[in-house]
C-alpha cells in the first residue's frame, strides 16, 4: 500500500490526498508534523534528503517526493492527466507556475499567518509577497475568464494542484473578491465527484 | 519551425537551448530582453500572460511557457527523458526541486549581481537567499556523491536543467569548491555529446 508522509493543513499535501481520493487509491498516512520539525529527523532525511513533505512510498518502498512530480506519476494513464502530449505538456506549464509564480507567495503567507499565528514577526516579506501573490491570481482570472478548467476544458492535476492553495488563499490575506473567473472556478473544483476537503 | 522566445544569458532559456541542440531540432531564436520590458510588451503577454522567457511557440502557433515544462515536451520519447514511469518521475521530481528550491535562490542572486549589476540595492536579499542556494547545492551534493547522472545514472533532463543554473552560481556568489561531488557532474554534463555553452 502507499503511504503518505504528510501534514494535514498543508496545500502541497491536501493536492496528494484529494487526487489519491478521486482516483480510489488506498494509502496510509503518515502525521508528519513540520512544525516540529519532524520533517527534519535523520529518518525523513534519509527517505526525503530536502527535508519536505509531501513524501509518497509505493508499495515497493522506493520514495517520491515534490508534491506535483507526485500528482503526474499517480494521475498517468487516468483521466485526470490529459493524454495528448501538447495539452500533457501545458498541465506542467500550469504545474510549474503553480510552485513558481503561486506558492511561494500565497501558500508561504497563508503558512506565516495561519499556521505559524506569525504575521508581526513577517510582517515585511509578507508585504513583498502580496502583489506577486495578486500578480499569480491575475494570471489565473485571465486564463479562466475562457476556460472552465486550465487545461482542454477538462478537470485535471492542473486544477488540483492550483486549487490547493487558492481556495485557502483568504487565510494568506488574499480576497478572492475581484477574482469572479477564480471564484466560480473554485466552486466547480469542489463540485467534482469525489472531492474531499483540505480537513477531510 | 519552433521559434523560441529568450534572453542570451538567462539559465532557463539556456536549458532549452542545449535540449533543442541535442535534440538536433532546428528552431530560431527569438531575443527578448526582459531588462527592457520585452516580456512585459502587450504582443508578448498575449503568447505569455504570466510575461516570463523561455516561450517556445510550436510549428503550428501554440504557444509553450516554463522552462521545465518545454524541456519535458521536446523531450519525450527521446533518451534524454527517462521511459520507465518510476524514473519519470524522478526526473520530474528534480525540476520541480529545480524550480521551487534551486533556482530562486541561485538563479535570483546571479541576475541581481551579475545580469542587473544591482549587488548594493539587494544586499538583503542576496544575503537571505544565500543559505538556502547553499542547501539545495548540499542536496545535490549529496546525492551525488552516489549516483554520475541525476536519475539512473543517465544522462537526462533532469541534469539539463540543475546544470543551467549551477553551472554558473558563482555569478551569483556561491563558490563550488566545497561540492565536489557536484562539480564533477558540472564535468560530466558539459563532456556530453552536443553539449553548447550558455553564450553559445
Amino acid at each position: 500500500m502507499y503511504q503518505l508522509y504528510e501534514m494535514a493543513d498543508s496545500g502541497n499535501c491536501y493536492k496528494v490526498r484529494l487526487l489519491l481520493h478521486q482516483l480510489d487509491i488506498p494509502y496510509q498516512r503518515k502525521p508528519t508534523d513540520i512544525l516540529q520539525g519532524a520533517s527534519r529527523t535523520e529518518d525523513f532525511l534519509a527517505l526525503n534528503p530536502n527535508g519536505k513533505v509531501p513524501l509518497l512510498i509505493l508499495p515497493d518502498g522506493r520514495p517520491l517526493a515534490e508534491s506535483n512530480a507526485i500528482l503526474c506519476y499517480l494521475a498517468e494513464g487516468s483521466p485526470l492527466m490529459p493524454e495528448d502530449p501538447y495539452e500533457c505538456a501545458l498541465a506542467l506549464q500550469w504545474l510549474f507556475f503553480e510552485q513558481y509564480s503561486h506558492e511561494p507567495f500565497i501558500a508561504t503567507n497563508r503558512f506565516w499567518i495561519h499556521l505559524e499565528k506569525a504575521q508581526q514577526a513577517h510582517a515585511e516579506q509578507i508585504a513583498a509577497n502580496h502583489p506577486r501573490g495578486i500578480a499569480a491570481l491575475n494570471v489565473m482570472e485571465n486564463h479562466l475568464r475562457g476556460q472552465i478548467f486550465f487545461v482542454a476544458d477538462r478537470y485535471s492535476i492542473a486544477d488540483i494542484a492550483l486549487y490547493a492553495y487558492t481556495h485557502v488563499a483568504h487565510e494568506g490575506g488574499y480576497d478572492l473578491e475581484p477574482f469572479p473567473a477564480v471564484s466560480a472556478w473554485l466552486t466547480r473544483v469542489a463540485a467534482q465527484t469525489a472531492h474531499i476537503t483540505i480537513d477531510a
